[in-house]
C-alpha cells in the first residue's frame, strides 16, 4: 500500500540512463533557479525605506543612490559568478571555489553557511507566502503553521518527482510574476511621463536632510542588498543544465541579473516618485500597485503572483541544497547518503532532510520567521565574500591571458560583500550573532565526519592491514526457548554446517523449571549438549551474553569462531510481531554490536 | 548514560525471590487501592445536588433517601466483592468472575470495559487534580496539559519503582484526606448539635416538591453512584497483598467500604443541612468547609488534601490495570508482553502502556476530561453488573452450604447495578454511546489475538506437524560491495563452514564498473565464484532478492539450504552508524521476512 502511494505521489522509478532527459533548458532553469532572487524584489526596496524612514520622509531620495549601489553590487556578483561558472563547470559555487583557492576551512565556512541558508530560504519563503495568503483570508490565520507545512510537503513531493517536472509546474508563476511587475513598472512610468502623478509627492534628489549619517546609509544599503540572496543558486546547479551546461548556465545568470536589475530599479524608482511611506499593514509593492491601478483586477493579480512567488522562492533551496550536499558528501564532510540518487534521479535524501529541517524551523518559530531574514542575509554574504576572494586568489595565482579585468571585477565584489557582511554584524548583531555559534559547531562536525570516514577507509583497505587470522573451527550456540519446531529447524541447520560443537542454551527463571527442561531435552535431542542458565533478574540478555563471552574467550585461544544461531519464527502478517516478545531481535542487537560473534538467524515461516 | 538514569529513577533491579518483600500490608493497601473510591467523595454528593437543583432547592431533601440508596448499593457491592475475593483468591475481579461463570464473551466485555476504564481513571483523576491546583494558582492555567503530563510521568516512575515504594509515598496523602474530612464532618455535626447552624437553611425531609419525577430521582441516584467507581480495585489486586492475601484483602475492602460510607453520608448530610447550592465556581466540599471553619488553615488543609487525592486516585489505575492485563494476557487475549515482570518486579509493560494511553487522552481532550466521567462510570457499572450476575450463577450452580443469603446479596447488587447502567444509557446517552462502539471493537481484537496465538501454538508444537525435511547441503551467497577486509572476513567464515558452494554477488550501477570489478575479483579470490548484477534503478535490494530467489528455488529441489552471509562492519561509536548506508540491515530485513533463506551477519569491528 505504502509502495503504491509512493508511486502515485512521485511517479515510476527512472533508469539511471534517463538522467539526460531530466536536465533543464534555459527557460525552465531561469524559472526554478531565480525564484528566490526575483521574489526578493517584493521586499528588498521596502527594506531600504524602512531604514530611511527612521530619519524622515525627506531622506527617501537616498534610496536612488542606494539602489545604484545595490546595482553595482549586483553587477559585480553576476559578472563574478559568470566567471565562476566557466571556471568550475561541475557546480558547487562558493564551497568549491573557496575550498580550491582558499583552503578547506574557508570552503567549509562557505558550504556550512549555504547549507543552513537553504534551510532558512525554505522556512522564510514559505512562511512569508503563507502570511500573504492568510492576510487575504484572515479566517485561515490560526492555521499558519499547518498551511506552511502543507506547502513544504507539496514542494517536497514536487521535487521528489524530479527536477524537470517541478520546473514545468513552477515556470508559470515565476513568469507571471515577472510579467505582472513589468506591467506595473511600465504603467507607473507611463503615468509619470504623462503627468498623472504629482511631482510634489517626493523631495528632489540632493535635498539636504538633517540627521543623515554614513552609518544609516550603510545600514539601508545592507538591508537593500538582502534582495540579492539567491544569486548564487545558478552556479551551484550547473549539473542540472542541458549541455553545454556552463554556457547555458551563464546565459541564464545574465538573464536573471538583468530581470532583477530592471525590477529592483523600477520598484525603487516608483516608490520614490510616488512618495510611498513604508507601512506595517500594506507592503510597498501593494501601495504602488494601488496608486497605479486602484483596487482593480491588476492590483489583485499583482498581489496574487507575489504571494505565489514567495512560496516558490523556497524551491531554489530545493534545487541548490541537494547539489551542495552532494559536493560536501563526495568530500566526506557529511554522510554519504546524500550522494545517492532516488527513484526519480533526484538526490532524494537531500530533499527530504531539507524538508524535515525547515518544517522543524517553521514549527519552532511558530511560522513567524521574519526575524530570521537578517541571519539569512548574512549566511549568504559570507559565502559571497569567500567565493569572490577565492576567485581573486585564483587569478593572482594562475594569471591567465586578460586576467586583470576579471581580477578587478572579483575584487570589487569581494570588497563590497565583505563590507555588507560587516555592516550586518555592526547594525543587526542581535539578530545575527547565532551564526557565530553554529558555524563553528557545523565545521567541527564536518571535520569529525571526515575523520571517521578516513579512519574507516584505512581499516578496510586490503593493502594496509595485517593478514586475517585463519579460522580453525566453529562452535555454534543455539539459544532455545522451548521444544518446538522453530528450535528443531535451527538445530537441523546447525548440524548441517558440521561444526565442532553445538551447544543449546536455555534460560530459566525458576529452578524447578530448569531440571524439568533438561530431562525433556535429553529425551528429545540426546546428541545436542544443553546448558541451562538461571536468570534471577528475569533478563535473557545478561546471562546469555555472559555465557557467550565465556565460550568466545575459550574459542579464540584455538582460533575457533563462535556463531550464535537464533531460531526465529516469522508470523504471516506484520502486525503479529507485536504479539511476540522480540527476544531474538534484542539478542541479535546486543551480541552483534558488542561482541565478536557471528549471528545467524534461521527463519521459520508460519503458514497461518 | 540511559542505563544509569534508569537506575536513578526506578532503583536497582530486584531478584525474582524478592517478590515477597514487595507485597502490601493492609494499611498500605488501603491507601493505594482506595484512593480512587475515596476521592469520589469529593464530587459524588455534588453530582446528586446538580441533578436535583434542576427542579428546585426545595428538592434537596431527596439527597438523603438517594444517599441511602447509594449506601445500599455500596453495601451490596462490598459484600459481593468480599465473596468474590474468597471465591477467586488469585484476583482478576470482574473479568475472571464473568469469564468463569457467564462465558468468555461476558468476561471479555467486563475485562475490556475495565481496561479502558483504568485508562480513563488516570486521565480524569490527574486532569481533575491539575484543575484544582491551577484554580488556586491561575498563572499556571495555560500549562494544564503539561502539568497533568508531568504528574502522569511522576506516577509512572513511582509505580515502576515498585508497589511498596509507591504505597509508602502515597499512604500519607490518602490518610490525611480521610483525617481532614473526619474533622470536617465532626466539626459540622458538632455545630449542628450545638445549634450554631440555623435549621431554616434546609427544607425538612418529606416536604412535597412540585415537578419531581421518578426519572429525575433515578438520574440523581445514578449520578451519585458514580462515587462508587474504584470499589472493584481491591478484588483485582489480591496478588499484591501479604499472606494470607484473601483475608487481608477482605478486611481492607470492609475498611474501605466503611470509610466510604461514613464520608459519603457525612458530606451529603452536611450539604443538606447547610442548604448548600451547587456552584460551578466553588465545590460543595469547599462550601461546607467554608461554612464550618471560615477561610482559615483548616479550610486550605481540606482543599489541599482534596486536590492531592484527586491526583492520587489515578494510582488505583496503575495498580489495577497491569494486574488485569496479566490475567487477559495469560488467557492470550492481549500481547504476552504484559505478563513480563520488570526490574522492580512490577508489570512494567502494563504501567508504561497505561501511561502512554492516558497521556494521549489528556492531550486529545486538552486536559478537559470532565465529560469523560459518565463514560467512565458506565465502564465501571457494566463489569459490576456482569461480575455479580456471575456470582449469582455460581451460587445457583454450586449451591454450597448457606448459599441463599450470598445469592440474595449478589442478586440485589446485580439488579441495582443493571438499573444504574440502564439509567446512564437513558439519561446520558450523548456522553456514553461511544462505549457501544469501542467495546465490540476491543472484543473482536481480543479474539483475533487469541486466534493468532492458538494458530502459532499449533504450528510450533512438535507432536502435531510433519517431520522436518533433512538438509542435504548448503549454498552460501555473500553480497559484496568492494574488495575490503570486511568482505575478506566474511568469505573466510563462509569457507570455514565448508558449504557445497559459495557465490559472491556484486551489484553494479554502471556497465563499465562491472567488468573492472570482475577482473579485480578474479585476481583476489580466484576460487570464489563472482556474479555481478546490473541495477538500472540504483536499488540493491531488488536485483539481489531476484538472484537469491533463483538460487533458492534450485537449491530447494535438492533439499539444499541457502544462507546469505552479510559482511557488516561495526563502527566503534553508535552515532557513526548514520554515516554509513545501512544496506546490510535492509538486505537482512527484506530477505529474512519474505524469503526462506538463512541470514548470517559477520561483524567486522572497527578499532577506531
Amino acid at each position: 500500500m505504502i509502495h503504491s502511494l509512493k508511486r502515485l505521489l512521485i511517479g515510476r522509478p527512472l533508469k539511471s540512463g534517463e538522467l539526460g532527459e531530466q536536465k533543464l533548458n534555459k527557460k525552465k532553469a531561469l524559472a526554478i533557479l531565480s525564484s528566490d532572487a526575483l521574489s526578493s524584489v517584493a521586499y528588498g526596496p521596502e527594506q531600504i525605506l524602512i531604514v530611511l524612514v527612521t530619519i524622515s520622509a525627506a531622506a527617501f531620495w537616498y534610496s536612488i543612490p542606494i539602489a545604484l549601489g545595490v546595482l553595482v553590487l549586483l553587477t559585480a556578483l553576476i559578472l563574478s559568478y559568470r566567471q565562476i561558472i566557466f571556471a568550475y563547470p561541475h557546480g558547487g559555487g562558493a564551497y568549491v571555489v573557496s575550498k580550491n583557492n582558499l583552503g578547506v576551512n574557508p570552503g567549509l565556512i562557505a558550504g556550512g553557511s549555504l547549507l543552513v541558508d537553504y534551510i532558512l530560504t525554505v522556512a522564510v519563503s514559505v512562511s512569508a507566502g503563507t502570511d500573504a495568503i492568510t492576510s487575504a483570508f484572515p479566517a485561515l490565520h490560526p492555521y499558519n503553521v499547518e498551511i506552511a507545512i502543507v506547502f513544504v510537503i507539496l514542494l517536497t513531493i514536487l521535487n521528489l518527482r524530479g527536477v524537470t517536472e517541478s520546473a514545468s509546474v513552477l515556470a508559470y508563476p515565476v513568469y507571471l510574476f515577472v510579467f505582472a511587475l513589468f506591467i506595473l513598472i511600465g504603467a507607473g512610468i507611463y503615468n509619470i511621463l504623462t503627468g498623472h502623478v504629482s511631482p510634489d509627492l517626493h523631495t528632489p534628489v540632493g535635498t539636504p536632510v538633517a540627521g543623515i549619517s554614513l552609518f544609516i546609509l550603510l545600514r539601508a544599503f545592507a538591508s537593500g542588498s538582502s534582495a540579492l540572496t539567491g544569486v548564487e543558486a545558478i552556479s551551484n546547479a550547473i549539473p542540472n543544465f542541458k549541455n553545454p551546461a556552463p554556457n547555458n548556465a551563464a546565459k541564464t545568470l545574465i538573464a536573471m541579473g538583468t530581470l532583477l536589475a530592471i525590477l529592483f530599479t523600477g520598484i525603487v524608482y516608483l516608490a520614490y516618485y510616488y512618495g510611498i511611506i513604508p507601512n506595517a499593514e500594506v507592503t510597498v509593492v501593494s501601495q504602488i500597485a494601488e496608486e497605479t491601478f486602484g483596487r482593480n483586477f491588476m492590483y489583485y493579480f499583482i498581489q496574487g503572483t507575489t504571494a505565489l512567488i514567495l512560496i516558490l522562492a523556497a524551491n531554489t533551496g530545493y534545487t541548490a541544497f541537494p547539489l551542495l550536499a552532494v559536493n560536501l558528501a563526495k568530500d566526506k564532510f557529511i554522510p554519504r547518503m546524500f550522494t545517492v540518487r532516488g527513484d526519480r534521479l533526484g538526490y532524494s535524501n537531500g530533499i527530504i532532510i531539507l524538508s524535515i529541517l525547515s518544517i522543524i524551523l517553521i514549527i519552532a518559530f511558530k511560522g513567524q520567521t521574519e526575524h530570521l531574514i537578517p541571519l539569512y542575509a548574512v549566511g549568504v554574504f559570507i559565502p559571497f565574500t569567500l567565493s569572490q576572494t577565492g576567485m581573486m586568489v585564483k587569478w593572482l595565482r594562475e594569471k591567465p591571458a586578460g586576467w586583470m579585468p576579471k581580477f578587478i571585477i572579483n575584487t570589487t565584489g569581494a570588497v563590497i560583500c565583505f563590507i555588507v557582511t560587516i555592516i550586518f554584524f555592526l547594525t543587526k548583531f542581535g539578530q545575527v550573532w547565532s551564526i557565530l555559534v553554529f558555524l563553528p559547531i557545523i565545521i567541527v562536525l564536518f571535520h569529525q565526519i571526515r575523520k571517521h570516514y578516513d579512519a574507516v577507509g584505512d581499516q578496510l583497505r586490503i593493502t594496509t592491514c595485517e593478514p586475517a587470522i585463519p579460522i580453525e573451527g566453529n562452535v555454534i550456540i543455539v539459544p532455545v526457548a522451548g521444544i518446538t519446531h522453530v528450535v528443531e529447524n535451527s538445530l537441523n541447520y546447525a548440524k548441517s554446517l558440521s561444526p565442532d560443537q553445538i551447544i543449546a542454551v536455555y534460560i530459566s527463571f525458576e529452578r524447578e523449571d530448569e531440571r524439568k527442561f533438561e530431562e525433556k531435552w535429553k529425551k528429545w535431542q540426546p546428541d545436542v549438549r544443553i546448558v541451562t542458565l538461571q536468570s534471577h533478574y528475569r533478563s535473557i540478555i545478561n546471562p546469555l551474553t555472559k555465557f557467550v563471552d565465556t565460550v568466545e574467550k575459550k574459542a579464540r585461544e584455538s582460533n575457533y569462531k563462535v556463531t550464535v544461531v537464533i531460531p526465529q519464527f516469522i508470523p504471516k502478517k506484520g502486525w503479529h510481531n507485536i504479539l511476540h516478545n522480540q527476544s531474538s531481535l534484542l539478542i541479535r542487537a546486543f551480541l552483534l554490536y558488542r561482541r565478536n560473534v557471528i549471528i545467524t538467524t534461521v527463519p521459520y515461516h508460519l503458514k497461518k
